[in-house]
């Protein structure tokens, strides 16, 4: 394995290259994004070596860090022009659609579907960062229908950069990454968007909040151009979780303004045990 | 000042006497709290010197740091047991109850009304720190009504702390706190529930969940003790919260199902300016 090429050079992109880099200085790292001030940005700080519109011929492994409304076309044109040696791999936060997309294109063998858990609320190569994958579980979708060969090499590539491999079927993966991801952000970016409504005439008053709003309301600061085709392209299982979830509130809302101690207390003893099984993971 | 009494030991009471017992060990510290075990481990912890149920007659202050439905009573009685030269405040979530309960009691001048913006999800005794309220803000309402020479031996205090004052009126700050901090506890509540209630037979799935989800749910692990008053005693400010948020929740999921991909991401832009207002915090 010598050539990476990495096509979008924003905070997952570039810290993947950023981690390759630290722990085999001997890869040639390349790469293109459509945003020539990120190219520049990405070459100035190092994330890549060369810029190139488009991966050599001999390339070992091409990913794709794009929003994602852009991969399904994206994954068949770059298995388009690379050769059977070369191995494609998409880091998007949804998995059904490329992965149906590319069910039947004759180079699916060169294809690996995965999912890196791994964000902050920063974007582009200047959030990027050395460590962000480092210990993050890495979820990899059909693995059975890529090349064992090339396999190989990507988890070669996971290994280096020390990722917890999971194996799930993709309509699984939506589902569950709607409720333990895409719904937070929904609803991070609504608490942010409600708040600073209210209070667009005083904004000292954001001087009384506390860590806990600023712990609750960090994701509103995420990128629109991410997230808004994470969520149409997550429509179905989004929905779904949001309709849980304003359920959820709206009994919430009902117990507070018919003085319901009791029910409210059984809602948060219930929310209360999210503590044992977010503890768990921290043993992981 | 000599002698201080804390009546609630769990978080914030117990961190405020560890802050001051740092910097002032000469302090005398009594306290108590209505559960045994608290009182037990307050003492092991050295948050408290002394076990008391009440303050001395020449305590100099006696800080109340209980949940907010207990403050009104608790502030009168406070008031009636001690003498002329003792301080009486609350460290309660909500201001407007207990300013107004308290209004026409005859020692109302040896009251103060104030608010430690400061806290974690966690609760009790063992969850006290140090450093919790260093340098943090400090809500104090209706300064006006309290004697001055005892309001210097509060503000006294808050410096030993390094506090920052604010000041506002009861009404304006129940209504912001239900924006800024007591809405993002009920959102955070709400999305440990939903979240729960669909992985309740795959806990495993949790192993999905980033730190986004991790910040967004930290708030459900709090304490429903101390909430359940908070969000009663706030009724009226915390609905008009919630329903504004829950329209917005419920605009947000129409424009995913229309797949108003332009509507999404205006939403998604008003919300990232939440960023420039945090980081403004920062630079406080």
């Amino acid at each position: 394995m010598k050539k990476i090429h990495i096509i979008g050079l924003g905070l997952l992109g570039g810290s993947f290259a950023l981690g390759l880099k630290k722990k085999r200085p001997d890869l040639i790292l390349s790469g293109h994004d459509n945003n020539p001030d990120h190219v520049a940005q990405a070459k100035e700080l190092g994330l890549i070596t060369l810029h190139k519109e488009r991966p050599d011929p001999d390339t070992d492994v091409v990913v794709l860090a794009t929003p994602v409304d852009t991969l399904s076309d994206l994954v068949q044109q770059t298995l388009d022009g690379t050769g059977s040696k070369t191995l494609v791999m998409d880091f998007g936060s949804t998995k059904a659609e490329v992965c149906n997309k590319t069910a039947q294109h004759p180079k699916r063998q060169n294809y690996l579907a995965v999912h890196p858990i791994a964000g902050t609320e920063h974007s582009g190569p200047k959030a990027a960062f050395e460590q962000l994958l480092d210990g993050k579980v890495l979820i990899i979708c059909e693995m059975e229908k890529t090349d064992v060969h090339l396999k190989a090499m990507a988890y070669e590539l996971f290994e280096i950069l020390n990722m917890k491999l999971r194996f799930m079927d993709p309509l699984e993966h939506d589902l569950h990454l709607a409720f333990v991801s895409h719904l937070s952000h929904a609803t991070s970016f609504m608490l942010g968007r409600t708040v600073l409504e209210k209070m667009k005439d005083e904004k000292n008053i954001f001087d009384m909040a506390g860590s806990g709003f600023a712990s609750t309301v960090r994701l509103s600061k995420s990128s629109p151009a991410m997230w808004a085709p994470i969520f149409l392209e997550n429509k179905k299982n989004l929905i779904e979780a949001m309709d849980a979830y304003i359920h959820h509130m709206k009994q919430f809302r009902d117990k507070i303004s018919t003085d319901d101690y009791t029910g409210l207390y059984k809602e948060m003893e219930e929310a209360n045990k999210i503590r044992e099984i977010l503890d768990l993971e921290k043993r992981d």
